[in-house]
């Protein structure tokens, strides 16, 4: 084994030591997001692991998963059919028993396929195991993060720019693309959802910062069309306007999500008010994450830091659509486990990768949003963001 | 109903009558692709069909809904539970019988949990038949696949003022990105397969134009890692290379998916010649493509065509990642039915949308492909794409 891969291959041992504690005999792994980070190809392959057996059946592009993999070429096996996999699991696990598979992200169709298949074995959910030891991140994955983190940074720089009176949010989203994409954007938006189509990410100005499409209780942007609607539109962004710019990257796989509010012009003086209780909102979170708290206890500090503001009428936005967490697990996919959901009991650890966002909306003055990454300390948090924190203003 | 909405409202009424043909007693939809083309809205809903009636259950943005359906306000329903759709099932269709799901899209989990939900139902895949259904576009989605394609010159145009020796792939892709955004492009390439990343298209160069990818037979591009690994990578071009660009683009929910080749500099000899071939391979499909046509013998066009010129071993890539088809459906999925796929008895019909695609790879040469987007007429077909089909030069 490479020296270089020694963490990468442990993910496997880690994942085959689970299997076994759980009773679960094997798993077959298929979505690319997982083949990854797990093996470390995206191409279509199919992955085997029993309990003490890996095997990458490659479906297509065997030269390139032979230059990406960390498994050895004996684990490597050129083809994918499934009638193969099945004669590995017979040979290397046993003749029956319970199967992992990934059946949030699974089609229906090709779940009652491997089914019919995998006829002597039960299918059993694995997803929450995967996603539970994605939510950790190792040396070499925080530093993909960072440098999401600095390709971010690119597209909010460009923010300053660009913005002026008179320019639409999709110029506005367009540049900022660009920027990123420049700086090293791998232009994927991963989710795990199979259905998610929100444009490249949210932006969105003026009265579009209170108007939220269904994807998800955030500011949105109302997008170019009911087909996609959410992201930038085509209204023209006026002097002294809000503007929240929420456009997440990806690096090796790797995203970043983080938001800032710029005005175009100066601000307010109403809006830089509600800006400065968003901040000490969102510091308030930051202070108190550490290992061992959870996230119900996060979303109290929260909430109660808008209390003593007086600003909880607007909090996380306006009912119907208030939202009920304040961040989420970042990595492979842009939203994942962890949620720091309010009434969460789950207990956040050391080298976890989250977002800390937070939102007030506030009708007739707009809108803000601070969203931040940050590693899990035992004793804190540290940023991995490298924006400033500030309500930037082009005027 | 609004008139302008005529059209639109008969998709759900030919569906409904395919049902009864089919002897499905209802359907319940989720995906937002088939939401939208149904329901005009890409919110998440669930869509409840029976022989003689359509609900739109709204899980989020109501407000969003409303102003984007062309259903009556009496078929839309605040709130989507599955309970609520169940008892509106028994309500208006019968107690028992077969369910239409989407399989092809509906995550293994999703599956498993309608299938408790609606226990008294036998759940059959519709995903094919809805697939069958929008093969054929009616005028309003012509005209947004023409916008698509308009968009899409927006983005050839600009290569030709970026391109130029010492230019990377990433730096030309995202000025292409950046001009397709500008003129309209939402921001998404939709594909039916729930775990496709690709970036935000192919673009390649020089050695890269021989290197394929797993995700398809083609030039794809080998991106920036492992992780997404198409598209455009941080390559150098050079003099006299041949340059590759295929990024789609999107309007109102359609896509155009038009290729062109270009060179930076001067075209040498051997690869003009190349593209003069290709060109007359496509030429030769196009003047054969009508409704009536079958996908085998446009497949079989294109390869007689290839013999003749004497670039048979060129065509459509080189072993082990030779393409079989030559085209493909285009629409609210940017990879649709049907596939004019070698072999495919499948018959085209008038108003289908379609690419037509070719290259040809010569190794020591490079690739150069070219693909349009096209409409199936009774007597011919016309092009959609507007960019010429002639091989760029920038020197």
């Amino acid at each position: 084994v490479d020296p270089r891969c020694a963490g990468k291959s442990q993910r496997l041992n880690r994942f085959q030591s689970r299997l076994r504690e759980l009773g679960i005999d094997a798993a077959i792994l298929l979505h690319s997001r997982d083949l990854y980070y797990f093996a470390g190809t995206a191409q279509p392959c199919v992955l085997l692991v029993t309990a003490g057996e890996s095997l990458l059946f490659v479906r297509r592009a065997l030269d390139f998963v032979l230059a990406e993999t960390w498994l050895d070429r004996a684990q490597v096996i050129d083809g994918g059919g499934f009638q193969d996999v099945l004669a590995a699991l017979k040979a290397f696990g046993p003749a029956g028993g319970r199967l992992g598979l990934e059946l949030d992200a699974l089609p229906a169709e090709l779940f009652l396929k491997l089914t019919a298949i995998f006829a002597g074995y039960r299918p059993v959910d694995v997803s929450g195991e995967i996603a539970r030891q994605r939510m950790r991140k190792d040396s070499e994955e925080i530093a993909c993060i960072e440098e999401a983190c600095r390709i971010m940074n690119a597209g909010h720089r460009r923010v300053l720019e660009v913005l002026r009176e008179g320019v639409t949010e999709l110029e506005l989203a367009a540049e900022v693309e660009c920027a990123q994409r420049k700086a090293g954007h791998e232009g994927i938006l991963a989710m795990r959802n199979p259905d998610f189509y929100i444009s490249r990410g949210p932006l969105a100005s003026g009265e579009n910062l209170l108007r939220v499409s269904g994807f998800s209780n955030t500011i949105t942007g109302v997008g170019l069309s009911a087909a996609v609607p959410a992201g930038p539109s085509r209204r023209r962004i006026g002097t002294g306007e809000l503007v929240v710019v929420d456009i997440p990257t990806c690096h090796k796989g790797y995203h970043c999500d983080e938001t800032r509010t710029y005005v175009a012009g100066r601000a307010r003086e109403e809006a830089a008010d509600l800006f400065g209780a968003l901040r000490e909102i969102s510091d308030s979170i930051l202070s108190s994450l550490s290992a061992g708290r959870s996230c119900a206890e996060l979303f109290e500090v929260a909430a109660a830091s808008a209390e003593s503001l007086g600003v909880a009428e607007y909090f996380l936005g306006v009912e119907p659509r208030r939202a009920d967490f304040i961040g989420h697990g970042i990595g492979l996919d842009a939203n994942e486990p962890p949620i720091l959901r309010k009434g969460s009991a789950f207990r956040l650890e050391t080298d976890f990768v989250l977002t800390v966002e937070v939102h007030l909306s506030r009708p007739g003055c707009g809108a803000v949003k601070l969203e931040d990454v940050v590693r899990v300390r035992e004793d804190g948090c540290e940023p991995l963001s490298i924006t400033e924190r500030e309500l930037f203003e082009t005027g």
